[in-house]
């Protein structure tokens, strides 16, 4: 491929290792990581932003590999005194976590935007490609249940996802725009648009909500690939499973296809899903087939390559 | 003495262990600790108190015993990770401390005045005695030097006492009321007065530099007796002794003395400082000699008694 941009959007977790994988693959100036900033909140005075923090630990090589979040080496003597002071203590902040939290939280008061500071951040953490929260508006992802909504974390951390999941609302989206380097990425040349193994409903859709932004994807008239994060079945990691039983769809990358139809151009599948791509493909996508288990950095970085290659090669037949 | 309430003044450190002594002596509902405030900064965000914060853990019985300012068992995994970004650093802030800190500043954020948050911090730390920062207006202290005025932090921590003093100014005071639990204490029944051995320049004159405090506290009408923190020609701790030398005053309980002239009643002065007892009798103060030196609890609690009693003893020569 040129040097035309990658855009890859991306939740937490399963978008983090895909994303890492990237970055091995592509230089910096051409990787733009899109975050989706519906889980990001306030909390003890703080602007909390896991799914951006992940991306940002995964990349600077900080990220604890066991957890799934956070970082590495951390230490917990903060929490262990808040909660000593009857403080909050339901979500964890470790020690060295806090320094991001406090940092930002600084300089968005100082009246930085939250994609300066993430840029900032990410410069100041040795990470080339460009890490864009969606929005510099606030966009909370509220998970609607049968005993009303939630807010994201109450549900995700707080609540352990136990509450029946119903559907969701973006609260704030409609008065959201495209952080201005996601803006200035869509004016520049792009090769690709990458949608990570992330939940569909609370970590790609708020992406894929403000307005706009969906259609300014797709007059790039590049390829959209997406990559299920739905395996044989099951998700990887996080309630993308739980929640589609609960929503009454079929646990199976085929509604993951079905969930994207009409704005991906390809799905990549797991190799345990094969028998799937003749209905993916009757959607009217593209299909490829290939291994998305992610277990380690060869395994990312394969991946990224398959996903890129996908791209390149949808690149002829795209035509809108 | 009777269950009537002494006050006492206090910075942080030498101040901070009067105070222990006295809470092992009084019951916690007749000790009422008035803390400077005019340390008190803002940083990352976060107001950070640092003479209150001594008093607190101090009480709490979770100060370092060897590093006189934050918390025992901490650990430093926030400053590691703020320098590694390339943070502000020049102040240090343990782990656990942050949660005071950060919990402090979310409560200020949210409305909640500094006594207020403060006494629920004292509460939830399991202290009885009532710890009241002198004002929930700020007041900043400036040390004025040759080269201009440096905020007291800057000063202290940042530039380690080097530059030197011509003087000082409690910016924002004259705004300043004295904090609502320090107001209802004087209109209490009171025993004593107590200015813990505390820099007279910087951690008591802040609190008497309040509009109409240094007037209220005589018009108790009972006996404000002082300790000085000069014990043979020298201070304890901190930038006291240098800051006499640069003010151009010897550096003596017989300066301590005469700082306070007019104020108190009585002061304390160290055995080996005997003999300015005749010279400070003169300046129309009683003098009480003895060990001021508080090298571990015993000692505290010594001098905690010795003060209440000299205290006690001037009751019935007071007369205003």
């Amino acid at each position: 491929m040129s040097a035309k941009k990658v855009i890859a959007l991306s939740g937490g977790v399963g978008g983090a290792k895909l994303v890492l994988g990237l970055s091995h693959l592509l230089a910096p100036e051409r990787l733009v990581v899109v975050t989706n900033t519906g889980d990001d909140f306030d909390h003890l005075g703080l602007r909390i932003c896991p799914d951006t923090d992940t991306v940002l630990y995964t990349l600077a090589g900080l990220a604890d590999p066991e957890r799934g979040w956070g970082r590495v080496d951390e230490t917990w003597t903060f929490m262990k005194a808040v909660q000593a002071m009857g403080g909050e203590d339901w979500f964890n902040l470790g020690d060295g976590d806090l320094a991001l939290h406090i940092l930002r939280a600084n300089r968005l008061a100082e009246g930085a935007s939250l994609s300066q500071v993430t840029a900032d951040i990410a410069d100041s953490l040795g990470i080339g490609a460009a890490i864009v929260p969606m929005s510099d508006q606030n966009v909370a992802t509220m998970v609607n249940t049968p005993d009303g909504a939630l807010a994201f974390q109450h549900y995700f951390v707080r609540d352990r996802c136990a509450p029946t999941v119903t559907g969701f609302t973006f609260d704030g989206v409609e008065l959201a725009q495209p952080a201005p380097a996601l803006m200035s990425a869509l004016n520049d040349k792009v090769a690709a648009v990458i949608i990570a193994p992330s939940n569909p409903y609370v970590s790609v859709d708020p992406i894929l909500a403000v307005p706009g932004l969906r259609r300014q994807l797709r007059e790039c008239a590049v390829p959209i690939v997406a990559v299920s994060p739905i395996i044989g079945g099951d998700a990887i990691k996080g309630p993308a499973a739980k929640m589609m039983r609960e929503l009454g769809v079929e646990v199976s990358a085929l509604e993951i296809a079905k969930h994207y139809q009409g704005f991906v151009d390809g799905l990549i599948i797991d190799e345990v899903d094969g028998d799937l791509a003749p209905e993916i493909a009757d959607l009217g996508m593209a299909v490829e087939v290939g291994p998305t288990l992610m277990r380690d950095l060869s395994d990312r970085i394969k991946l990224a390559d398959l996903t890129v290659n996908f791209a390149a090669r949808l690149e002829g037949g795209i035509n809108r």
